[in-house]
């Protein structure tokens, strides 16, 4: 780990020059220089931290029981209510200071028994095509909606096309994620728009249903769930996901024959919505228990797989970050916070409730840190704050960079903290090697068996190394 | 890609201050300053290679044939020659400059039909356990050896027993990989002269045979083999791996009944060498074709699993390497050399061979890089080199990082480009990320699945971007 030091020494005499030519009294004063941030304590109790983890870490068991003995568990399902219970159980047993449940209303969208596609054409026969309603999707009729297709690769083609093409016809959203990003949530992100909004693009020019390519990079034959949002312009139209091979396969059908027929059928509905819960456990800070630092992922999944990766891994790391401070002793001078947030995949509910109830009671939130791209092997840390916070924690690089922990910029945080932002809570996500993750997101494929445990324990104890540092030497 | 803006700036005023400090005329006059180590250019370029690679890239697929229509390739073995006139013909349609093969004789070592183990006391009924030869290893006698088993943890408490409670028994090396290493290879150092060397120093003390744990940080059922080294001191004698699963077992039962009897067989064999053969393709430098860039792995494996990660992905992404020259018009200055090595894993013959015949042929080598960690997603570069040079790498950082390639530091390089060292050749290791390796190491997992298409082919696009540098602005 040596090989560190020499890049630490430059970081530190760059950065006195800089602090020495950019001398604004407001920022020195608010931030000592990152040449003291830290002491040789530090590094010895990161150590401790992945020592335990690596020995001792239970993200990998808890998550094997959340897999396996409770499994999916969309929002508002009973078995959303298990993981609320094996939640509070397990930090309970974890022996935190306070572990309470906080209530939230969240939406009863069900998958139904039935959906499923039928291709036919003049020249082949009939196929049948695995379809995924997509989360919130209204049904079809029962006898399903029988019309032809028209492929689009994005709105403006949609748009081109125009009423008189679109109208009556299942729109095909065709865009792939564009394998050439080094880092696939900008794939995702590239993509996304035409599973949240396509149903309501293509209602808007009367079309009768979407169908929508899985937002993964494998070509396989897995369909990928996720959420559609219906705007208040345009009448719902149904939603579903096919598969990536399924999806050029039906492109190359449909070249071959543009009269193509498609039937969909989907049964899934939204019922009323139900109590449910964000779970929360404390340890309470010896300093400023008024104060809280907030670590977590969500506790839902979609009904698929086993939600291991999305987000299993972050609510197991969330909970483990507070168990290694208490199971090795380092009493935080803030009160940290596990939450494990209910409802991120449709809806944030939980995300806003916390938010509220953080706001009414005036609650000082120092810090947020959300675990939600997968439990792979670690790469850093994605910071949403200002530059002088983003440039202080940037400043323990050297503490950080020996465990994988390279990337540490300005980005984004997660879907379930980023309601604390109006608050101007300084936000950051967890950021793990990101080439598989979608290989799973959404999926069947979404197990337990795809999560690594030195991966997996590796990320808790990277969670945990920042939470240490920023109790012990935030500035607020 | 902002980011890394500022700690390339950092990087070249403090590698100035250094260079101010540290006046010396010979290694000023060799080496221009890092600030000016690149140019624009070159970030399109290295561009276009990860481009190509992330869309049209070739590894995937040559792995995919070569684990499932040849498998596992031990030296001398049918396989190893099918997977040498594979490797020409794939480089041959690669349409490299030269392609030809350079003969080697290699060990031939056999495992034979029979191997197993059937562990027997007075409490338990007997159970047998699944034991895999180590390479290399003699048979035992047909009706096998039955034996007490003495457990230890290393050399020392080996000495420690002494002759009299060794004399006649089959050692039990069970020291454990140390699962705080965050780099797992430090873990593998730490265990693996209990397999190479172990026999020989438990014999030294009249040992009947050893059994190793296997070098894997997983608890499974899984043997992992390798090679056992035979000193010129003692009497060669028997030695297999067993699981880590079973390993914890016998350690159990030992201790319940230390009279606990182990009959091990072995039927494995070494036979008359063997002619075989590296695999060599070229692009011919446009400059100084006289002076050669090493790329390369081994072709050869163990006989377990399909040798997909070991060393599969070595193999593949060094032929492609020269590839993403071709295909894309990137004409080298130097002549590039891949080299699929024959007999890694049970001799280095192929490296030997190639190092004697480059000395014999007075052939200059400027750097030579291995690909030997498996096929998992980029880290860095490990630089076995004088500081002056790995400090020029290091000023690639910028260029390197956005792919994630950060870390670049002082280290080992690879077993087959090792003899080059002797001839002062500049070597270096792709760096993975090594969290998994020692889950496939040399054990039936090996195989294609275990690999993931993005990882394999980022790792082959990220060694063709450090050669592009090399080739470019490498100061001989």
């Amino acid at each position: 780990m040596q090989k560190y030091s020499i890049l630490f020494v430059c970081l530190s005499i760059c950065a006195s020059l800089f602090a020495q030519k950019n001398k604004k009294p407001a920022t020195t004063a608010q931030t000592p220089s990152p040449v003291v941030a830290y002491n040789p304590e530090d590094a010895a109790n990161l150590r401790k931290i992945y020592d335990e983890a690596l020995t001792n870490g239970q993200s990998y068991a808890h998550l094997r029981f959340l897999c396996k003995n409770i499994g999916a568990r969309l929002s508002a399902s009973p078995q959303a209510l298990q993981a609320v219970e094996w939640g509070r159980d397990v930090m309970k047993k974890m022996g935190f200071d306070t572990v309470y449940l906080q209530p939230c209303y969240v939406p009863q969208w069900v998958r139904g028994g039935e959906e499923g596609a039928i291709v036919s054409s003049n020249k082949n026969m009939a196929a049948s095509v695995e379809t995924f309603a997509l989360g919130g999707s209204i049904p079809t009729p029962l006898s399903g909606i029988k019309a032809e297709a028209v492929e689009v690769q994005d709105f403006n083609e949609l748009m081109a096309l125009g009423e008189a093409k679109v109208k009556g016809k299942i729109v095909f959203f065709n865009r792939p994620m564009n394998p050439k990003l080094i880092n696939t949530f900008n794939a995702y992100g590239g993509c996304v728009s035409q599973r949240i909004s396509g149903a309501s693009e293509a209602s808007q020019l009367g079309a009768a249903a979407v169908l929508v390519r899985s937002m993964t990079l494998l070509h396989d034959e897995h369909p990928h769930t996720g959420s559609v949002h219906y705007d208040s312009l345009s009448p719902k139209i149904p939603a579903a996901a096919i598969s990536t091979q399924s999806a050029d396969e039906l492109s190359k059908k449909l070249k071959a024959d543009p009269r193509l027929e498609f039937l969909l059928r989907l049964s899934c509905q939204t019922l009323p919505d139900v109590l449910s819960y964000n779970v929360i456990g404390e340890l309470k800070g010896s300093e400023f228990p008024k104060e809280y630092i907030v670590v977590g992922g969500h506790l839902d999944s979609w009904d698929k797989g086993e939600g291991a990766h999305d987000d299993g891994a972050g609510i197991v790391q969330s909970m483990e970050v507070l168990r290694l401070f208490k199971d090795l002793n380092i009493r935080p001078k803030h009160t940290l916070r596990a939450v494990l947030f209910m409802n991120e995949e449709n809806g944030a509910r939980g995300a806003i409730r916390y938010a509220d109830e953080a706001a009414k009671n005036k609650e000082k939130h120092i810090f947020a840190l959300e675990s939600d791209r997968g439990g792979f092997t670690p790469r850093g840390f994605s910071l949403d704050m200002d530059s002088v916070l983003i440039a202080k924690i940037q400043a323990w690089k050297p503490l950080l960079e020996p465990y994988g922990l390279h990337d540490i910029a300005k980005g984004g945080s997660g879907v379930d903290i980023g309601p604390l932002k109006k608050q101007n809570v300084p936000l950051a996500g967890y950021i793990p090697d990101p080439q598989r993750y979608f290989d799973y997101h959404h999926a069947d494929t979404d197990v337990f068996e795809a999560v690594n445990q030195r991966e997996l324990e590796l990320g808790g104890a990277g969670m945990a190394a920042l939470i240490y540092l920023i109790d012990k030497y935030w500035v607020k």
